[in-house]
């Protein structure tokens, strides 16, 4: 098995040799498809997931029997600059409420089948302020990676991936902006709800902290040491993980795809054992999805974070796996194809 | 309890008298909404499908608790015309497949822990071919409605519907384009596969439907009969049904939305209590959604039919159920709200 990485030179080492696809369990599952009782295609983006499920589970058929979510919570030293609608108390105030079961994504999470477990990195010490200085030095950036590498659930077969963390969209805007370009207020949007000269104040922060960073960074894992929080490393730390454990991953909202995207910088390819589970009505969302090439699930106006449209997304997945194995073939049921 | 109608007559006085939503019902659920742990509208749709359903099933909160697929199948005497790609012995054959539980709607019911019915409606006996004369007489219509007026599981409260039936897709467009206007080739689509010259043909029969039935209809609902399967006129009778006992109701493809569109001609608001369930790849669905009004909760290019996107989409509207019933408010949470 790889080990947790000790430096960033030892994370990319592991993600320049990532494991690449089960191409035997993808190529059974396409054969199983085309024999079902319909017609060729017609479950459209199902058949997608069932031959994607197989292809990283490496497993024919795949198998959705132990989904897990895991969220990452942490504190933004530029939270000061007053870029978001709550005060930072709120995460360590979430973080209860996840652990008492009351809050959306422990609903959505129950109601899927999956187990549920929220993470918090040192809230009560917030990153430093990266308008200023990065976010955390190297040792700090490890140590959440590797937090997150640890905390993927033995025995799970399919990951939904989140975070909670009071201006961390502020924190996904300057990464997404430094690794994309474009302008600042292309990729800064409302989160939890700011309007006016608050948007425009928030604009202003991602494009300082891009301007200050930017030239400085060595790498694009460099630049989530510098822009982001605890919360995206880590998240970047069990997408890595899940790739190596075989556990196919639904990637949640904004904050969580701009700590993907510094993967995809990084390694091409990394985030193949990956799916977007939703596209945010934060509209950086969708700019990200586009720039990576991922094609959202769900587009259902959702904009919680938390993990939230990655839980309602496991039951997509989880259906077009169990349509897949189910299913009668026309040979089994006796059926008449297609016209010749 | 409001009877069956015996005649067409009685059919348009239901239909002027449907029963309205459940007012206070919904307002006690989006004053709850606002108190749950999560900014404003961060749920999105899982909001609007929350409140639509305490509406429509007349209570707060609203629960998912015995959601129901059903599924009607019909035979076509169109189907001769060589509008279809599979012969039309296949709809018996997939009547045996659904009764074995081999088909995608029988996995995708099973995984959305509903309960699943297939009824086929004199497969041995198709309908007319409706480019010669009326698909059925009046008699017919009111059975097939009253089937599926019958058909509604006790104890249901959601209800996914949908209908498998050779040559159905060419019903759907002929119905669609004359209640609808445009363009025969506007409605007429793939269906399970024809393309080409095949598909000419297709678009023609269309047209020479709708020229033949158009100017003799009587309404929307003599429309229905003129060219509707015996299974589209029985998604329609459930609909009805599942208004007037307080089911929700998700519509599943083009064949589903176009019997459902009659109603909506006959009485505006006959929808109201219905979800599209999704948007099917099959390209006149999405004119018939625009038409209607409708958003579709799932775009997954699936164009199966039998009921497959409405039982997936069950998943959502159960998720969205249990998550606004099962959330801490604030004040339960100790969390401070947005600063003022």
């Amino acid at each position: 098995m790889i080990e947790a990485p000790n430096d960033l030179n030892a994370l990319y080492a592991i993600l320049k040799d990532l494991p690449g696809p089960g191409e035997t369990a993808r190529a059974a599952t396409q054969a199983r498809e085309s024999t079902l009782t319909k017609p060729p295609g017609a479950l459209g983006r199902l058949e997608d997931i069932a031959a994607w499920l197989a292809a990283w589970q490496d497993l024919a058929p795949p198998a959705v029997r132990a989904p897990a979510v895991l969220v990452f919570a942490g504190n933004h030293g530029v939270a000061a600059q007053g870029v978001s609608a709550f005060p930072p108390e709120v995460t360590v105030q979430m973080v209860a409420n996840f652990n008492a079961g009351g809050a959306a994504v422990n609903q959505l999470s129950l109601d899927a089948g999956a187990t549920f477990k929220v993470v918090p990195l040192d809230l009560d010490q917030p990153t430093a302020d990266f308008t200023h200085q990065p976010a955390m030095r190297e040792d700090a950036f490890i140590a959440a990676f590797n937090i997150g590498w640890s905390a993927l659930p033995d025995g799970c077969d399919l990951l939904a991936v989140g975070e909670m963390g009071i201006a961390n969209t502020t924190a996904a805007a300057a990464l997404s902006h430094a690794l994309f370009g474009g302008l600042a207020q292309d990729w800064t949007g409302p989160g939890t709800g700011v309007a006016g000269a608050a948007l425009t104040l928030k604009a202003d922060v991602v494009d300082r902290a891009v301007t200050l960073h930017g030239p400085k960074a060595t790498g694009p894992m460099d630049m989530l040491r510098r822009l982001g929080g605890r919360e995206l490393v880590a998240m970047a730390g069990a997408i890595v993980a899940a790739r190596i454990r075989r556990v196919p991953v639904l990637l949640d909202g904004y904050v969580c795809g701009a700590a993907a995207a510094a993967l995809a910088h990084a390694a091409p390819g990394a985030l193949d054992h990956t799916m977007a589970a939703h596209v945010s009505a934060e509209p950086g969302h969708q700019r990200l999805l586009d720039a990576l090439g991922l094609k959202p699930i769900l587009d259902l106006n959702m904009r919680l974070g938390e993990a939230s449209g990655a839980a309602l997304a496991i039951n997509i997945v989880r259906a077009a796996a169990a349509c897949h194995a189910g299913m009668a073939t026309f040979a089994d049921a006796g059926i008449s194809e297609k016209d010749a």
